[in-house]
């Protein structure tokens, strides 16, 4: 829930010694005011920043929102503000028009620290802001921030429920339409048609779709190339629902595979299941990468990837189940595992699935099953 | 092409007594490096900044581009360089990387000025920059670009022609779609269908879709709404095709339309072809924009909304079409002119062509019809 959430950058903030926090980094104002973010479409040409997000100690936090934005998700208990962005009569000035809002709030108060996202402000406002506050130290937090959201609570649970519902679908449709003849992007438009009809709205996706001897490659978007008879097909669907990602993987053949495939395929099942079988609080995420590591290279082929990643807000954050991460699981977490193998120039595999981490063990979250 | 538009830039650059340039925005890495970046999601959780375009006087032009990058596009006399955005050796620091890789360019320079987009660095970046090459002044040129590609190349026209076929395949499909028991959400999923399976790849789109009494609203994502006998839809259609945006909207009736509609879509398809017919060399933005909101008055209801834009790599762009503009249309202008009228609470109605400006007159680019 948005309050805890806020609460406890509160207590963060205090332990560090800062008094305020202004943040604009597109996940944090998911995160700290509810805010779905309009996404599909490349950066703005109106407003380099959608929104910006003020909290001053001991005032209600303030949502700063471009006013072409439909706001959608805003919880109760933080302020809606409006900065312009696009009107008819005089020419686009949404970073001045932002920035002198958020002077009006900064400038009264007394010297003291506010934690930013230097990543994710544009200069421009950093630059306005320092200028006309020089009592004002900003702070990055931004190595807080990067763990702050890997432990989900119940209400983002049942949020990436829903996401993974999205990803049930699509891969059960993407399985039926893995036949000869079909082209990838014929496959894709099928799958994101079918998760459109189920959400009632636009769906949001990522989506890794590449047939025969594209599939060596890991990944790529959808193609005109067709599918031939005994080829393979990696669908990797990442949608977004309500502001959070799903996401997905399974391999399939264009008809009887042969003994090879099957054989990999049932390898890297097993791996896949392995892996979900010793998750439990306190495993660290390079071991679990290891064990996955270790069992892909009995299997053959080259592993170049991550083992998995956090998912949530974004489609990828800690824990990053990687060689070098120390991070210990903990329960609600929830991770996306895909172990896979390559063969250069010739095929590939993967298998995904995504897991709550629990009190003892892990619960799979996924509910389509891996079909060759 | 590419080199002329570099060309330009030089010489702009020259006239202000900059000497090198660091663009990061979106549209000017499309511009002037012909790299047509992925779209189709949130700002990247693995790095804030795709790529940025380093051109120091006399050296080639060098796009730094983040390794996860296909980096689709890129013309040859751009110079292309990495840097590390995601390996599983060690936690991410595309940021850092990228900041070490100019800094080793930019501090060997004489004392100079830098040209920079401010809106579009972030702070983090040019913090870096600054501390380690205080002999450098690093400057705005946001707006000289703001104008810089609003008359088209050859190139350009031609990419757009592709965008605007999107555009006319998608109003086809939309006007055929506008019956009764659809839902608006799949009338935007079949017309997607359509334009992939031409592209023969994703076609990222932005879209109004709102019928019934959701056509007063001006717009709106396409929801799980049913169109119902008699009522109209509203379908704006936004495609990129190869990095450029198509632009496009009609307003169709589901069945046979009331006298009332049929009129008023008389009336707004006469607006906008009077409009059309003004269109010409020298004529300045606010004077179409009067002709177009005068004769919408004429028609009732309101118009609270641009008579029209430019557009290209960006979907917004100068000439903005509204009362407040005075720069003077240009021959190889690209734009679009979008007459509405919308009754509050009730209905609304909106039509919209592309075109280019002649040496005397208008090209229209888009070829679909409009029909109630």
């Amino acid at each position: 829930m948005v309050p805890d959430r806020l609460k406890r950058l509160a207590s963060t903030l205090q332990e560090k010694g800062i008094e305020h926090a202004l943040l604009s980094s597109f996940v944090s104002l998911r995160y700290f005011t509810g805010y779905q973010a309009t996404v599909e479409l490349e950066p703005s040409p109106i407003t380099p920043l959608l929104g910006a997000f003020l909290w001053i100690r001991g005032e209600q936090p303030t949502l700063y929102l471009a006013d072409m934005e439909p706001g959608e998700g805003i919880v109760a208990s933080v302020r809606r503000e409006s900065f312009s962005s696009y009107i008819i009569e005089r020419p686009m000035f949404a970073i001045q028009d932002l920035s002198a809002k958020l002077v009006t709030k900064l400038r009264p108060l007394p010297a003291s620290k506010v934690a930013i996202e230097p990543e994710e402000i544009p200069a421009a406002l950093l630059d306005a802001l320092r200028s006309e506050c020089p009592h004002l130290e900003f702070r990055s937090i931004k190595d807080v921030l990067s763990t702050f959201r890997m432990v989900k609570d119940a209400e983002e649970i049942e949020t990436m429920r829903g996401a993974l519902a999205l990803c049930d679908l699509g891969q059960k449709m993407a399985k039926q339409q893995a036949t000869a003849g079909r082209t990838e992007i014929e496959i894709f438009s099928s799958v994101r048609q079918a998760m459109e009809a189920q959400e009632g709205g636009r769906v949001p996706i990522i989506a890794d779709v590449v047939s025969g001897s594209r599939t060596a490659l890991t990944g790529g978007p959808p193609s005109a190339r067709k599918l031939k008879a005994g080829e393979l097909l990696i669908v990797d669907l990442v949608p977004r629902h309500l502001g959070y990602w799903g996401d997905s993987c399974n391999t399939a053949c264009a008809g009887e595979p042969k003994m090879e495939y099957k054989e990999a395929f049932d390898g890297l099942a097993a791996v896949l299941s392995d892996a979900i079988g010793k998750v439990r609080p306190g495993l660290r995420a390079c071991d679990l990468d290891r064990v996955v590591r270790n069992g892909v290279a009995k299997l053959g082929g080259s592993y170049p990837h991550h083992t998995g990643h956090g998912l949530g807000i974004s489609w990828h954050e800690e824990p990053r189940i990687v060689p070098y991460n120390t991070i210990p699981l903990e329960p609600d977490m929830i991770i996306a595992l895909e172990p896979g193998m390559y063969f250069e120039g010739n095929w590939g595999m993967r298998l995904e699935y995504v897991l709550r981490v629990t009190a003892s063990g892990a619960e799979v979250l996924s509910n389509y099953r891996h079909e060759l």
